[in-house]
């Protein structure tokens, strides 16, 4: 096969003004040509992940959003309020790529024979900035998909994965024996689901709506408690005594949850320990926040002893604090899972422009369960 | 020296009716033989510290309290609310002593060796129910005084001490190399000043009132930060900027105090960073609560990236944790400093009946800076 040049590509930007207002746009971008251990990729498939919408948006107001520019070059403006405006310092006037991930055909490869060995074959990468008809990324990015799997099964291939496998590796080297999950009828929920089922690990699901309950209970799930129920905390208690969950992964962050969980698990061990004690029980506690879906503050009443932590979680710093070696491991993992353990699923498939439609932003703009977008730079544009 | 058989001795304790109410009174208990391994303690002094107040109070309000009973027998009622009468399950309707530490004299010993060294010797001791005239406790339980060392300069050998050096043992082990500690102005804060500075420890005093700093800097502190300062956040950032303090002890626990070091200590960290991440710097930031001088919730706004923590912190289960060799260390260094480094200082001296004064309570319940009491069980019983 040889390497057919794209000189290039559509990008979608997000820019932060000055002004304090947000641009999302599409860019005519150059692809350089691949060094050695560089690839070209053509990108099919890449998802909106939670983590990717913070970056497009960047605190704006999408409600209050403007739409201007031409159906295929679409520009998108809305207003950032001066608070957020204030913490976006180093992002103000750079026109940021957004996309952690995706996955498409190699169609350029440098001269390395680790880069040569993936032309014409179909990868995922993270490589940021995929929201792009082309990206030229290191091999080291990248992750040759199995045979057989497409670039829509491979798109999500390394956050969700890789942060349902990252959760587990923490329980196990922080002495836990059981998980907490909220928003647990996500993409991510899903995943965490069925691979604690693999591993026989007990998993407590938190999520808020009856019908995220039905969705989790017929897939099997055990344990599915509603926050927004009346029995909440006896539910959640009673979960969390079966189970024996010491340590939570909340993508909400703000409002009372993680204070409710943390309460509920202490007056859970509180049923097994003999005597009072004004500290609480001694075992030690564990919420990690790894998203903001709820972006008010956390709020923590401590009724829950004295043996307890709260803190930020994020799969990459952690990847790299458990080193290398165990994270080949659990990339490895998830490249064998993708169209079972760890396959996604989609409400729709878009184009870089129909990613700033005001349907589309409405859509996945709200992170609501089911509401996930694959983007496909390449949609419409041709086959290769 | 021969053994001295005392039979009876007062204690002060304090229950927690079913009715929701706190009753504090004296109660003749007796005092038992000592087994082999035991010595019996003329306790002359005893402090009221803040985890003391917790015990005793039991979260009842102390301002509506009914003071009724004689000079000598005084018994104090304040009625519980139904939330913090919940948390109590585990004492209700138990006559609990009061005081984790205090000094005396060992005029009772059992037969084994070690504590037949300590008969007629001063110790301090880490008993419990230390508010009695007299204590029967464990040998392991007692640090034998240095010579010339009074039973009021021991008094407080353990809590604060061990606390203070607890504190720098958990910087040194969790990788910081500097310190914020709050309430700074207190017994406890003045010794962690003292310690930090033999040991060269960068350290910022976070303070309520202007009166605190002037007193902290008066004994050479170099980082005072007024919390209710308007300038607090920025005066604050550069005293973190500074000495590169990324761990907190907090004794406040409630309220936004939290959630400011973290953003102070972020946005120093920030000054130094590289280039803009959403995720905020990679730096981990730690907050310890140890103490719950304000009872409202803890508010988090988690504007300081994701690399932080928050937990309860507590010394003795942390000396527990890092072993009893470390923690003897520890406990030598505070004995042989408690006349120095580790000198306390209270406002007044006051027998078992004047602690349960309307005038006493008032004082020592503000847990005020310079407010601090302590209990001498056998004032005005006469010498032994």
């Amino acid at each position: 096969m040889t390497s057919t040049r794209i000189q290039n590509a559509l990008q979608l930007r997000s820019l932060v003004k000055k002004t304090g207002e947000l641009e999302l746009s599409l860019v005519e971008i150059p692809v350089p040509e691949p060094k050695p251990d560089e690839v070209v990729i053509r990108v099919e498939a890449a998802p909106l992940n939670p983590s990717d919408l913070g970056n497009l948006f960047a605190g704006a107001d999408l409600r209050s959003a403007h739409f201007a520019g031409s159906a295929t070059r679409p520009v998108v403006t809305a207003p950032i309020s001066p608070g957020a405006l204030k913490a976006l310092a180093g992002r103000v006037e750079v026109s940021s790529p957004v996309g952690n991930e995706g996955a498409g055909l190699v169609v350029e490869a440098g001269s390395s024979p680790e880069a040569q060995a993936l032309l014409g074959r179909t990868v995922a990468a993270l490589g940021g900035g995929m929201y792009a008809q082309a990206r030229c990324v290191q091999v080291a990015q990248c992750l040759l998909l199995p045979e057989g799997t497409s670039a829509a099964e491979g798109a999500s291939a390394f956050v969700n994965p890789l942060t349902a496998l990252g959760m587990v590796e923490t329980m196990r080297r922080e002495g836990h024996t059981a998980l907490v999950h909220t928003a647990a009828a996500s993409n991510l929920g899903q995943m965490l689901h069925r691979l604690c089922i693999q591993e026989g690990i007990g998993l407590v699901n938190i999520v808020r709506k009856p019908e995220q309950v039905k969705l989790l209970a017929g897939l099997g799930a055990v344990h599915v408690c509603n926050s927004t129920a009346p029995e909440f905390m006896q539910e959640l208690t009673d979960a969390l005594a079966a189970t024996g969950a010491t340590l939570a992964f909340d993508a909400t962050g703000g409002g009372k949850l993680a204070s409710q969980i943390l309460t509920a698990m202490e007056a859970a061990l509180s049923r097994k320990a003999a005597g009072y004690s004004r500290y609480g029980t001694s075992v030690h506690k564990q919420v990690y926040i790894y998203g903001g879906l709820e972006r008010g503050p956390t709020e923590l009443n401590r009724s829950f002893g004295m043996a307890w932590g709260i803190g930020g979680w994020l799969v990459f710093p952690y990847l790299q604090k458990i080193g290398p070696e165990t994270a080949q491991k659990l990339k490895a993992r998830a490249a064998a899972g993708l169209k079972t353990t760890f396959a996604s699923n989609y409400s729709r498939e878009i184009s870089l422009a129909e990613a700033l439609a005001p349907d589309a932003i409405a859509l996945y703009g709200t992170q609501a369960t089911g509401a996930k977008v694959l983007i496909n730079p390449n949609k419409g544009v041709g086959a290769k």
